[in-house]
């Protein structure tokens, strides 16, 4: 049996505050202590710019900056640690792919199929590039669970296709793809598949390789780490071919003023100083995480997901949106007549964190003819009391508001 | 007189390495224990995510991230805290102007004036947006001394013009340059100016408005920040102006598959989960330095860098590179027969850490007709014995190499 009040004295923001319920884990974690504690410990002990360094120091802090790259490789089994590209987050990198690959292999008529439920991060660089180039976005609808609607995907998809973009956990209603199969079909008409892991890497084992994805993205905010990094993974001879985005130090390897060459991956895609303290504490959350039982915690989340949609379905005045058989635990609720806003503030007055609104999945919520949902998002340090205490608070909530 | 010991107590890497003699603060500074503990008391009383907040968590972040952002506006005495936009670092500033600016302004047979002793994050963004428009970079050569040639730069200003790309203080020979005039003889020709601040803004009180600059860009962890974070701050009716960058959550106003439209600035260049813990880390430097008697912290240096200056000088067998007359406190060193790279290894055998090679600066060594320098670069924590021991390494060092 999953310990989760053991696991949260490790937080501590949790600790300070243990009156909280922290419910918006999707928007982002908290942090344990092992993670403020690696990217301190950096700057105590070995702060310096990393690369060309001529003395100690910097030799030290970019040991601590290409073996954080290392963690990330190996905590989603990335073929080497040349395939893990460090940016701002999920979003930079869904952009970097969309403004150098797509740049470079995209035309006019090339079709991009993106899947309803994603979040406007995998849709607007998309958008902006069709822009440019002239493709053509293809929306792939969902079934009225909130799942992918399969055979409209397959519609959908032909040799026009040249990339298809696919959230792996829908962050505004939970849904789970079936990405393996997925990706699979993708690759039978020459496609490639870009999976916005944000919502899935603090939930689920992920194995590049055996997903055999071309592009997986994701933020350290949102599995423990700190906020300001997070990873682009891509198979290295796609990354090999890829023409680079922005320019600066570190990326080049010669530089004149008439004619310019470029660093092979990652350092191509790397300009300027990264974040290297970020890099450490992004490192410390990926192996804290590995070194908890993974599986156990996978159970503990769903089962305070399936707790609560139980616990939902007793009362009055809500419905649950997203009902797919697969789901992250992300529920969304819809209210007859309260405004999620205000449910959302008097669950602040009882001290639970929820997130309101359209969760950046406007089309997603358009769809289903929402303007927003209140959110409740789990994490592996949420208890079935967190849960209860919601229930509890929707219950009251909703009678004060009639 | 002030005080570097009194403030070196501050830095708990310093206090942790005693012994250590950094001399590589134009890589990158140390950071001040108000630093740390502003972040880490971040992310154990606030974290959330930003914006669209309906608990008081994500309030609480969202007032420490948009007071970051008025910290960063008060530091440059910038007009308004719209016109700051936060990125990784300058080389991001850089890139996002070259590229959003750029791409929706520059067109073939537009020149771009740079100056030779430019950063290749001041170079390569530009090389890559005239490569794609057409437009013509220019450089601007320098005088022996290293100071700008400034006939040479009004003899290549013209209606043509749209860009001019300068740093204010070099990071690799330490040459000031003198920005206002420039920019007023730019702006006279109708073109945009640039400042690349990376270097200046640790040892100058930055005014943007008395400049009367376009863009001035600058990264947190050259002023006593941390890692990960920079600022862009533009003319509000620029950035007005500008097309977005990347695309994702924070910087639309609407999206649905058909058509999406943007936020105004600066949300429309911030797509995604920004750099929140370290936004308040970046604000906490700013602050704890403006609270710093700044003018005797730049006398301080500049003794530094005028003690060091003249010690070399009664030293056989090197030179000063970069002679100009009003320098920044950063010190480049080219040997007769002594390879730099090895001078470095002997010094960081002896606690002392400097930096060689082209500094990211390779037209510039180029132009000077080297391979690389020895950079020993200052911050307000150096003292008279720092630049002693450096003295006597560099004696020790070069009789041993003989």
């Amino acid at each position: 049996m999953f310990d989760a009040l053991a696991l949260r004295a490790q937080f501590p923001l949790l600790i300070r505050a243990p009156e909280l319920i922290y419910l918006d884990n999707a928007a982002t974690t908290q942090k344990p202590l092992v993670v403020l504690d690696a990217e301190r410990h950096f700057y105590e002990t070995a702060n310096a710019n990393v690369h060309r360094g001529s003395h100690r120091l910097a030799v030290a802090a970019t040991d601590a900056f290409e073996g954080a790259r290392s963690s990330v490789a190996r905590f989603i089994n990335a073929a080497s640690s040349n395939e893990i590209v460090f940016t701002r987050g999920a979003t930079e990198a869904i952009n970097l792919v969309a403004q150098s690959w797509g740049g470079a292999n995209l035309h006019a008529g090339d079709e991009i199929l993106l899947s309803t439920l994603e979040h406007h991060a995998n849709i607007v660089p998309w958008q902006m590039l069709a822009t440019r180039c002239g493709a053509i976005i293809k929306p792939v609808r969902l079934l009225s669970d909130g799942s992918l609607d399969i055979e409209h995907f397959h519609s959908l998809l032909s040799t026009k296709t040249k990339l298809v973009g696919l959230a792996h956990i829908s962050n505004a209603i939970g849904s789970e793809l079936p990405i393996a199969d997925l990706i699979a079909a993708a690759h039978r008409v020459g496609a490639k598949v870009l999976i916005d892991g944000a919502q899935a890497v603090a939930h689920k084992v992920i194995d590049v390789q055996a997903l055999d994805a071309d592009f997986y993205v994701f933020s350290s905010h949102k599995v423990y780490g700190p906020t300001g990094i997070g990873a682009l993974w891509a198979r290295a001879d796609i990354l090999a071919d890829m023409p680079p985005w922005q320019g600066g130090g570190e990326m080049i390897e010669r530089v004149s003023f008439e004619v310019t060459s470029y660093a092979p991956a990652p350092a191509r895609f790397e300009a300027g100083t990264p974040a290297i303290a970020q890099s450490v504490g992004f490192a410390a959350a990926l192996d804290w995480l590995s070194a908890q039982d993974r599986s156990a915690i996978a159970q503990h989340e769903d089962a305070l997901r399936l707790q609560l949609e139980q616990g939902l379905r007793q009362i009055d005045g809500l419905r649950i949106i997203g009902n797919a058989a697969q789901k992250g635990p992300v529920v969304s609720i819809a209210f007859s007549d309260a405004h999620p806003y205000d449910v959302a503030q008097f669950l602040d007055a009882r001290n639970i964190a929820v997130r309101v609104g359209s969760h950046c999945a406007q089309p997603l919520l358009n769809s289903l003819g929402l303007k927003g949902t209140l959110r409740a998002s789990f994490a592996a340090y949420n208890t079935s009391a967190d849960v209860e205490a919601l229930l509890a608070g929707l219950s009251e909530t909703l009678e004060l508001l009639a």
